[in-house]
C-alpha cells in the first residue's frame, strides 16, 4: 500500500482544496431554468503545467477542438465550463464561439491583473448538441465570473453545480497526501456515458510540482483504469474532456508512482459518485470478469455484458436471469469456452461450467449493489466495468431531453 | 424486375403453402400457461434437400449443436420445434434431451409408416435459457403432434402459433411463383433480437426442385440482406436458426436467380413481421446510411446508430434529437467526416454537412414509421437497419421475463 492509498478522501471538497487554485460559478442565463451555468478554475501559479484527455468520437465538439489545440503546450492557466449547451455540430460558427470566449476570459483576467493570453484558456461545454451557445449571455457571464471569483470567496462548489445537466447532485473530491500536497476534483455526467475515454467533463487540479509530462502519465493511467470502465449506456459523448492542472504552489514535488496513486484514486471516486447519479439508476451494478486469456479479452467481455440492454432490463427488476449473461458474453470477440464459463451474482454461483447452478432462480437481488462475476476459466486476466441498470426512468429522462 | 419480384405475398400461409409439406402444432404443456407449445414441420418429398444458418454466439444451445450436426448431409426430413424452454445452457443432459427427441420423432414418424432416422430430424428451441426441459411433457407431445399431422389437417397455422414466445401474433407468408413453385416460411422473435445472424427460429419450406447448394446460397444471401440486417435490442441469441427446406413436388426447378429472389422476399417480409411485433415496439425505425466508403462501412455506421439507447428514447419520444445520431455515429468504427454529415428524419433535413438544420427540432415524428436517413459524404455505399424504439414497454417486459 502506498502512502497516498491511507490519505483520506474528503467529498466536501473539490478543485479548491489544493493551494494555487481559486473557482465560481454563476449563473449566467445560459440555462432558460435560470440555475448555475458557468464555471470558471483559476490557477494562481506559480506553476501552470496541465494534461488533459478527450473523447475518442469522431464528431468532437467545438471546445475539444479548441482545448486539444491550447494544451499542445502543457501550459493551462484557467478554465471555462458551460452548462446549458455542449457546442458541438456548430460548424465553423460554433468555434469562433469557443474561441471568443477563451479570449474574453483572457482579456478579463487580464484587467483583473493576471496577464493571460486565450492560449491559456481551455473551454468546456455539456449540453444539447447542436444549437449555437447565446454568446451575448455567455460573454457578459465571463465577465461577471471573473468578478466573482476575484472576489476571493472560494466557489468550489459552486463551480461543481454549474456544470450540471441532468445530475441530481454535484460530484467533488479531494485527497489530502501526509506529504503535504493535495489534488482536488469536480466532475459531471449522468447519461451519454460511455468508455471510450472520459465521457464527461472533469477538471482536476494539485498544488504538486510536476511536469506536463509526469502529469499526463498519472491522467492517461488514471482515465484508462476508471473513467474508461464506466459505461452507463454504450454512448460516448461529443465533449468529453479531463483536465489535470498543477500549481506548484505546495512545493512538494511527489514521486510519479505517489502522483499515479493520488490522481487514480480521486479519479476512482468521481467514477463512483458519476455511477451512483447515472441517469435513471435503480441499480449500481459491478460487471467483473476472470479468468480471462488477456486482459483486454476481460474487458471487452465485461463492456458487452455491461451494455446488454437483456440483462440491464433484467437486473433493474432484480431477476438473477443468468442465462441473458451467457448469451451476451457468447457474443463477445474473446477467447472463451462454453462449458467453462461460471457466473455468480453477489457471491451465489448461478450457473457452473456453462450449466445452471440449483437455486439460481431464488438469488435475491433486491439490494442496490450488485456483483456479476463472469469467470471464463481460460486464463489468469482480469477486469471490472461499473454500470447501472435500465429502467424506467432512464427511458422517461431520455425520451423527452430536448423537448 | 426478376419474376419473382411480382410474384404475390400471402401473410395467411405459411410453411404448408409449398406442395410436398405437412405441419402441425399442439399444446404439450411445456408452457404453463397451456398455449400451444410444440411444432413439427414434416416434408413429405421426393426431395429432402436442406440448408441452414445459425447463431454466430459462442455459446449455443443444445438444439442448434444438434440440428448443424445433422444438416452436413444436406438432408432433413423433419423439423421439430418447442416453446417454453431454450434448452441452453443445459450440458450434455441438455443434449442428449434433444437427441432423444428426434429420436422419438423419427419412430413416431417410422410407425406411421415413413421410415425416418434421428439424423434427419432437426430441433429447435426457444424460451429461457438454463433450464432442462421436462422431457417426459415433450416425449409425449412428439407422439401427440405427429399423430395430430398423420391426421391429415394443414396445420401451419398452429405450428406458427406453437413456436411463440413473447411473440404476440404469429409470422407467416408465403411466396407463389408464377412458373407453379411455392416458397413458405414462418418464423418467431420479439426480444434477444440482433443480428449476427437470424436472431430468432424461421423454418422455410418450398416444393421447388434444388440441391442442397442452391438451397444453402439462396438462404445465406437473404438472410445477411435481411434478419442480420434487423436489430431490435443488440442481444444475439444462443437458438437462433434458419432452415430452408425443398420437397421438389412442383417438379419444377427454378433458375438460382430466381430461388434466391424468391427466398429474399419471403425472408424481408418475415423480418418486417418480426420489427413490427417486437417487444415493447412502439415506433418502426429505419436507419439507412449512404455515401458510405463501403457497404461495410454502412452496415457498421447504421447498426451503430440502430443500437444507441439515445436515439432509441428520442425516438420513442418523437424527439428530433438528431444531435444523438451525430455522437452515435462519431463512435462508428468507420471512415467519416464530420463536416460532410448530413441527418435527414423523414425526409427532413435536419442536419446539413455537420451543422443543425432550419426547423430542425420541429420536425414531427410522431407517427409510428420513421426513417433515419445519414448520408456521410465520402463514398458511394449504402446499407439500411431495421429497429425499433426503447420504450417503457420493452423495459417492463424485460424486467420480468423469468419471474
Amino acid at each position: 500500500m502506498t502512502r497516498a492509498d491511507v490519505s483520506p478522501l474528503v467529498r466536501a471538497q473539490g478543485v479548491t482544496a489544493p493551494a494555487g487554485f481559486r473557482a465560481a460559478g454563476i449563473a449566467a442565463g445560459i440555462k432558460a431554468s435560470g440555475k448555475l451555468d458557468l464555471a470558471l478554475v483559476f490557477n494562481e501559479g506559480p506553476d501552470h503545467a496541465a494534461a488533459g484527455v478527450f473523447t475518442r468520437n469522431q464528431v468532437k465538439a467545438a471546445p475539444v477542438l479548441w482545448t486539444c489545440q491550447v494544451l499542445a503546450d502543457g501550459r493551462l492557466r484557467a478554465v471555462i465550463l458551460n452548462s446549458g449547451g455542449a457546442n458541438a455540430c456548430t460548424g465553423p460558427g460554433g468555434f469562433q464561439d469557443t474561441h471568443a470566449t477563451a479570449e474574453k476570459v483572457a482579456a478579463a483576467l487580464s484587467e483583473w491583473g493576471t496577464e493571460t493570453g486565450a492560449i491559456d484558456v481551455a473551454v468546456c461545454s455539456t449540453g444539447l448538441i447542436g444549437d449555437r451557445l447565446p454568446m451575448d449571455k455567455v460573454l457578459a457571464g465571463v465577465v461577471a465570473v471573473v468578478q466573482d471569483m476575484a472576489g476571493g470567496i472560494t466557489g468550489g462548489d459552486e463551480a461543481a453545480r454549474a456544470i450540471m445537466t441532468t445530475d441530481t447532485v454535484p460530484k467533488q473530491v479531494a485527497l489530502h497526501h501526509p506529504a503535504n500536497w493535495t489534488v482536488g476534483g469536480m466532475a459531471k455526467g449522468a447519461g451519454m456515458l460511455a468508455p471510450s475515454l472520459a465521457t464527461m467533463l472533469c477538471v482536476l487540479t494539485t498544488d504538486a510540482v510536476a511536469e506536463p509530462a509526469g502529469l499526463d502519465q498519472a491522467l492517461r493511467r488514471a482515465t484508462a483504469r476508471t473513467f474508461d470502465r464506466l459505461d452507463i449506456d454504450g454512448s460516448c459523448s461529443t465533449n468529453d474532456t479531463v483536465l489535470l492542472l498543477a500549481s506548484g504552489a505546495s512545493e512538494v514535488e511527489p514521486s510519479q508512482d505517489d502522483l499515479d496513486d493520488a490522481v487514480l484514486r480521486v479519479c476512482a471516486d468521481l467514477c463512483a459518485q458519476l455511477q451512483a447519479d447515472a441517469e435513471g439508476v435503480t441499480k449500481r451494478i459491478t460487471v467483473s470478469v476472470t479468468g480471462a486469456a488477456s486482459e483486454d479479452d476481460a474487458v471487452v467481455a465485461a463492456r458487452v455484458i455491461a451494455r446488454d440492454s437483456l440483462v440491464k432490463t433484467a437486473l433493474f427488476g432484480s431477476d438473477p436471469n443468468w442465462g441473458r449473461v451467457l448469451a451476451a458474453v457468447g457474443m463477445a470477440p474473446v477467447h472463451l469456452d462454453p462449458d467453462r464459463i461460471t457466473v455468480s451474482f453477489n457471491g451465489s454461483a448461478v450457473c457452473v461450467n456453462g450449466v445452471g447452478a440449483p437455486g439460481a432462480r431464488d438469488v435475491d437481488l433486491s439490494a442496490t449493489d450488485i456483483e456479476v462475476l463472469v469467470d471464463l476459466g481460460v486464463g489468469d486476466s482480469q477486469a471490472a466495468i461499473q454500470t447501472t441498470d435500465l429502467s424506467h426512468a432512464y427511458v422517461e429522462e431520455n425520451s423527452a431531453y430536448s423537448s
